[in-house]
């Protein structure tokens, strides 16, 4: 099967070099049309290598999304200081996201289209990605406004829904940055702090937007 | 096959019939586990009538996701008053979109969940439908800026890239408010628009929030 180079690699190494090879193929040819084949020819191993590491396609791609959402949810949490005020907290969570997917585009595509795209048991593993964050950014939103207002300003609730809001935002300007030539991680974080930030700030200072009478 | 009531029923009725029993079931137990048998016994007619009408499980389903999508994008059209300010804009068409997708969970369930994970021909559905939303909503945030801002303020990206995040944070709060016991529409509406409306109208008004120097 040709040049096998490197017999004398450790297992992990190669292993990754398959991983990142499968994460290529599967993010930009989807995984119907991906092959085994390909995926093995790009990681320059031979395809019965590719099997007797990782089994078979399906969990080939399933160990790809656990380790794309690892590393997500690893460079969000990496990007937050604690230390800081909720702006800039929240300043450095969304250049640190924006910053994951532009750099990994690939890793992005098999998250947020393909896991999604090809029924279970992939959907779950994102969903349960998902959460994490969900949950990481709820414990955030809670905590600012704690801090901003000693009264209970924003019932449990209102947080979990702005938690929703704010992943919701940024999963959906990820997909289109990665898309639109020429936006910056830093120009899509830019608009996302630009879109939230102020209400966000109103509601943790318990000025709360008021719907007119109807 | 028992009592196939309405015989006398225009196609057109019946029709509709089929397909509010098809998205209930394909909402509810989903692509795969939806059954044509189930489908014909929900509508009150016979399966072969069914595929008569409608031909195939792929092709009713296909149906039912431009049903919903366009019973959606019509709703959010018809809840948006051209004429009032860029606040009550905003508020009429969030709410018309939470109470939509509220009073129809499972069209919903088809449109946001279902029709994205079964691959083509359906995705591809479902994204000119958001693509038709995110174009409205950029008109309508692009004809707020020019007029709460003679300067553009705003240019086409940035318009473009705020759509996008208020589309998302839409999708992320309807699927969290159908799951969510006791969140009504109007508290949706209200938590998107507390969230977007602040950072939207100081943008409008070209107060960005500016990041720190690094």
């Amino acid at each position: 099967m040709g040049a096998v180079k490197g017999k004398r690699m450790p297992r992990a190494v190669r292993e990754r070099q398959m991983m990142d090879a499968a994460v290529r193929t599967f993010g930009q040819r989807g995984y119907r049309a991906a092959s085994m084949d390909e995926i093995a020819e790009l990681a320059g191993v031979s395809k019965p290598l590719v099997y007797l590491y990782l089994n078979s396609k399906e969990e080939l791609f399933s160990a790809c999304i656990r380790r794309e959402a690892r590393a997500l949810v690893e460079a969000v949490r990496a990007g937050v200081e604690p230390g800081l005020p909720a702006d800039g907290q929240l300043w450095a969570g969304l250049r640190a996201f924006f910053t994951h997917t532009a750099e990994n585009p690939d890793g992005w595509a098999v998250l947020h289209r393909q896991a999604r795209s090809h029924g279970e048991p992939f959907i779950s593993e994102v969903v349960a990605m998902r959460d994490e964050i969900v949950a990481f950014v709820t414990g955030l939103i809670g905590a600012a406004a704690r801090e901003a207002h000693r009264d209970p300003a924003l019932v449990d609730r209102d947080v979990a829904g702005l938690a929703q809001a704010l992943v919701g935002a940024a999963e959906s300007l990820a997909g289109w940055a990665n898309d639109t030539p020429g936006v910056s991680a830093k120009e899509a974080a830019a608009t996302l702090m630009n879109f939230a930030w102020a209400g966000l700030e109103n509601l943790m200072h318990a000025r709360p937007w008021q719907p007119p009478e109807a």
